[in-house]
């Protein structure tokens, strides 16, 4: 097939990557910065550059920011092929399928938005690597309408890529769980790090600490993004979280010994029965 | 030297095979449980065993929770040497140097207060490994009136088992740091996993996932403890983060572009700021 990836950061970097080391398809490569396309080029991921050249693929990868996202694909419509298959892959889905689905239709072009559950704390084109889906699982948010055989040629692409699992679900049930799974954790790890004390951590740290705040280090352009874009499902967990947090507060200050231990033998309890199985790759 | 381990667990049965493996000292153990302290004994890594052979040890390491670890100073007082130096381990200073010290003055034994910066999300004797303190920073709050030598002993002792640094404080400014990087992180990654959609994570998650409840898997009757020694600062801590999530929570869903982007480029600044040389042992 030919494989053509809009946006040559992480994310797209590391597809490019992944499609030259593991598949004998064709890539064609796109980014706003002409250097970062021709770095790509040079390294031997491309075969081909530039957006006019996304005619010939067979599947088309968007890895932008939501906004630019949608611009990309609005602004590109005639560059997909009738018959092909065009997903983006940011972080959050019901904005951005509501926003194209019905241009690409009548164009007899299949959108699917999707989503790799892998990152670094880290971005751009250095940091992407050929292992970063390895293990992980790919979400896809397909229209119900979806036609089978094109569904399977986009699963078996992102199996073939080192992705362990497909994920199917919903625009929304992506972007509720994710609020959860990934969004928080981002929110947590940069409130934790703003923290008055955190210049005296040296000495003082073990990995609880360095876990904490690993994702503090996150691109706060892309982030801030996804945040508003979010905003709805991302404000209820941050309730949630702080009313589990103020729970703690309050049997720890009033001395509440049975009622912590419970607590606490409960979070134990709830992680000890998740069935983890992704482990990040070791770069 | 001859140096005694009074508990046998993650943390003392660490110290136990660390002494074996990388020293030439000989070991004393206790724990209240005979069949841990065969099976140490059994692998080679005691040459005796019993609270009455703690009269032989140059210096003694008591590796318990802090109200056993004080019952346990105070019970045996008359075992330890004259000229001998007792390190407890366990993660609160205040209370423990508070009710310990002075016992021990009168008998010519030095008392230091201690808190190795290492662990693991897991527990007992069998989770203990001789690497554990590899890279990390053992944490010393002796008394102002501490013999330089004497100290020099136990800093040394401790540089020999693979820890790769010493931070001398006080009682007071270890539990307030402690507070912040490491029991908040036990608390926010016990919280963060008591979510009502947690049981959907699967197929949703990556990194940031598993880091943020890593340390949820904890020992709720140790941490139960060692929170409400250190209510204070602890409450003082979960206000801080609770603050700060409110504050992201605000420019959420108030569509804050500006501020929240600010937000997020703090918290990774700061981040990036961190010197931080330790990595949990890989098992």
């Amino acid at each position: 097939m030919n494989i053509a990836i809009a946006g040559l950061g992480l994310i797209g970097g590391s597809f490019a990557k992944a499609i030259a080391s593991k598949t004998r398809h064709r890539a064609i490569g796109y980014d706003r910065d002409p250097e970062v396309m021709r770095r790509a080029y040079d390294a031997g991921l491309l075969d081909e550059v530039g957006v006019e050249r996304f005619t010939d693929a067979d599947v088309s990868l968007i890895a932008l920011y939501p906004g630019a996202s949608v611009r990309f694909m609005r602004e590109n419509i005639d560059a997909f092929k009738r018959g092909s298959i065009v997903i983006d892959l940011c972080g959050v889905k019901r904005r951005v399928t509501d926003d194209v689905t019905e241009l690409f239709k009548p164009r007899g072009v299949t959108y699917i938005g999707g989503h790799p559950m892998a990152g670094r704390e880290l971005s751009g084109f250095a940091a992407s690597i050929p292992t970063l889906f390895e293990g992980a699982s790919m979400i896809l948010t397909p229209g119900a309408d979806i036609d089978p055989d094109t569904l399977k040629t986009a699963e078996n692409l992102f199996l073939a890529l080192g992705f362990a699992k497909i994920t199917l679900t919903t625009p929304d049930h992506h972007d509720k769980m994710i609020a959860f799974t990934s969004q928080l954790a981002h929110i947590v790890s940069s409130a934790y790090a703003q923290n008055p004390v955190v210049g005296e951590f040296d000495g003082f740290a073990a990995g609880s600490f360095a876990d904490m705040t690993r994702v503090a280090k996150l691109n706060e352009h892309m982030w801030t993004e996804l945040f508003l874009l979010n905003a709805d499902y991302l404000s209820a967990q941050l309730d949630v979280l702080i009313g589990s947090l103020a729970r703690f507060r309050e049997y720890i200050t009033q001395g509440k010994e049975t009622e912590l231990r419970e607590l606490l033998r409960r979070g134990r309890e709830i992680k000890e029965s998740l069935n983890e199985n992704y482990k990040p790759p070791a770069v």
